[in-house]
């Protein structure tokens, strides 16, 4: 095929793959990458553990990619202006130095990711920068790690996998911490309450108060943060952690007319916009759920990748096709793993889902083996079909078993058949009666019934 | 329903869970138990470990059922002598006394499992228990560390799972060892010779010598073992371990007039023998291959705990259905997890597919996050339809992606489909791009081209 000019915007990991995969499907096209930080790539999801000391230097997270020998242009400190699609042709900014220039493009990748999202809490955006913090770049863990270094009162709004690791992060850094989430549980989007009940159980253990259900009210302070309104308490507060979700900044995409739907921009299973030859992968997008066949987000770095890869292969002149989001996702709060695949019972119920449940605990190991560790999981079925739904997993090895969920989901399986499959055995790595057919047993004896 | 008179023969992992299965679907059920051991329930894939020292006691193997509060009879020290299918009566010798008594049923599972197998090669049976062993049971364990104490040469016949397990615990204990297997490879069944090079240089490191492709031709000794010839060579051994599988003692059920395949005993899909009322699970039987569609032999505790939940659901007169096994499996030789499901190439050649594989090295977390591990997969597809055959993995976390593929194989999954599978991410705990995914995507490159 003729060798085109693709252009990525965004340095992400839905445009890193979507750069290897455009480079595998046309190793002679010419691919420019416009990103407007002055770094390649950088793994977003290793940040919270930077502050917790795990990785000992942010600039480890930081990935050079060798664009000289793939004959790729990179342009850092460069930013999306403006797109032309009539001409195909965009326009950046030029950060350093002020100045503009335009690109060609045949294929055009946006990849631009999303940004935190301060909530409109009376004094967060004032005092943004003065103890208020986000944190989306590795710059932002010396800001963090240096406002917190001899202060005591931290507060960390959002129990999502972000809010919980920094949560977790900060107090292994000597800080007090308190997390504050509007919804009544830890990973509410994910998991159920029953199952949230060990992640806030890990919480205690470490010694970080949880306020779950509550809004933060009012950021107090003048120069500087000093207090928190928290339903009705005012909490002393040197510092607040917004990690109450991204948001992507769509303004330039909607001017150009490219479609934008309740979550993103829409594609459609190519990740092509409704514009010829635009592309788009990554936080920025609208995905379709699998399970409800509606709209559905997925800010994930997984889902990222898939929907680089398709878009990337797509704009080079291959065919690949994105089948949606499951938002598949672990996170790991302290020493416990938290994992989940698909709707929660929250979800299920919001999309007309009559659901059965199954829960099991268990162990890793056979009692008589040593080293066994408490795992516990919930399958969601549909009650008259008995179709999975999606499962959640709290403890050592959460995210292996809700993989083996999420093919399953991908499979439209029922539970009845998910508890058939024989999964591996070996005490020193399993149980034969393992935790999830446990589950799922048990949620076919209620379908029986 | 009417409560029936259930009995069960043998009392595995098969006869347990066929137990508790025909306890739910009829908890009035009068159940006879008959094994002719003297103890309950033990854990034999634990035997290896007690060798090693990790599991301290053989007697935390063993697990004493509740049988008296369950309503249940169990005769310890009993064997099946005979079965009258037409009066449905079976006869038992009570090994205590050498007395007969028959036990009349309504339904009747056997699951009288399987015995370890000894070639016939001159010298080994006749030096059983003179240097010669083979571990199946608890008592094993302390005649095989007896033997060791204070011997120096141990050689291990068979190169699967109990036999890489033993000879890691044989070394552990002081031993210098001698793997031989006829097979070119270890787990010559389950991998391929590509994968088994991970285990070879587990063997190597850990000093244990592996002699493949080579058989044990005799076994010198004439009141004790005194060595073993292998290849044209002579090697001291002062103990043999043979590990080279099992067998099951049909007899009984072939005079019965029950029907035995390849394998072992035919069932139709609820394990009903071709004899009314009459069912079997666990290593006796033969099952379906689900991707061949033909008989095959999966002598695994996980096939035998589903089988026997089949069996005693259906016996108790509940609806239950068997779907064939992939003989998923898991075993950890030294610190390598060694996994697989499904076909490796010899046998997915063997049975008419024409494969194509494909393979990835990774690690189970970035390499920015401490503590990863190596990890290998290697993925079989049908090179016509793209359908997956089975996968193979060792290293850390072998076992969670092969229970991913799995799912895969039950669900008839191409391995472009498995490849579209988000998988979940968190750098504490897995890759962006997991190796399982990447290993998928190499098999559909070549799948496309």
């Amino acid at each position: 095929m003729a060798a085109k000019n693709i252009v990525i915007v965004g340095l992400g990991v839905g445009g890193f793959s979507a750069l290897m995969a455009a480079k595998k499907i046309s190793p002679t096209s010419h691919i420019t990458i416009v990103e407007r930080r002055n770094c390649d790539m950088f793994s977003s999801c290793g940040l919270p553990f930077v502050i917790e000391g795990i990785i000992p230097d942010p600039e480890n997270l930081k990935h050079t990619l060798p664009t000289g020998s793939m004959g790729v242009e990179k342009l850092l400190l460069h930013e999306l202006r403006s797109i032309d699609t009539g001409n195909k042709v965009i326009e950046v900014d030029d950060l350093a130095t002020g100045t503009q220039k335009e690109i060609v493009y045949d294929s055009l990748i946006l990849a631009t990711g999303s940004e935190p999202f301060i909530p409109p809490i009376p004094g967060a955006r004032e005092l943004l920068g003065r103890g208020v913090y986000t944190l989306s770049s590795p710059e932002d863990t010396y800001t963090i790690l240096e406002a917190a270094s001899d202060k005591k009162h931290a507060v960390v709004m959002g129990a999502g996998p972000i809010g919980l690791e920094v949560a977790v992060a900060l107090k292994a850094v000597g800080m007090d911490v308190v997390v504050v989430e509007m919804l009544e549980w830890a990973f509410p989007r994910a998991i159920d309450k029953d199952m949230a009940s060990a992640v806030s159980n890990v919480l205690k253990s470490l010694g970080i108060r949880s306020m779950m259900g509550k809004a933060v009210e009012k950021v107090v302070g003048e120069d500087h943060i000093k207090a928190v309104e928290v339903g009705g308490e005012t909490l002393d507060a040197d510092l607040l952690v917004a990690a109450s979700g991204v948001r992507a900044d769509l303004s330039i995409v909607r001017d150009a007319g490219i479609e934008i739907g309740r979550f993103g921009i829409t594609t459609n299973m190519g990740m092509m916009t409704n514009v010829k030859d635009i592309f788009a992968a990554g936080d920025s997008v609208e995905v379709t759920n699998p399970l409800s066949h509606r709209p559905w987000s997925s800010q994930l770095a997984n889902s990222a990748f898939r929907q680089g890869t398709v878009a990337g292969t797509n704009a080079a002149g291959g065919y690949a096709t994105y089948d949606g989001s499951l938002t598949t996702f672990v996170s790991v709060v302290g020493d416990l793993e938290v994992a989940a695949t698909g709707f929660n019972s929250h979800f299920a119920s919001m999309y007309g889902f009559n659901v059965v449940s199954g829960k099991a605990k268990g162990k890793t190991r056979p009692d008589w083996y040593p080293g066994g560790e408490d795992i516990s999981v919930k399958v969601l079925a549909d009650s008259s079909t008995g179709k999975l739904l999606g499962a959640q997993a709290v403890g050592r090895g959460a995210a292996a078993r809700i993989n083996v969920v999420a093919v399953a989901l991908k499979s439209g399986l029922t539970v009845h058949e998910l508890a058939e499959v024989e999964l591996a055995y070996c005490p020193a790595v399993s149980e034969t009666y393992d935790v999830l057919t446990k589950a799922c047993d048990f949620a076919v004896r209620k379908l029986n019934k």
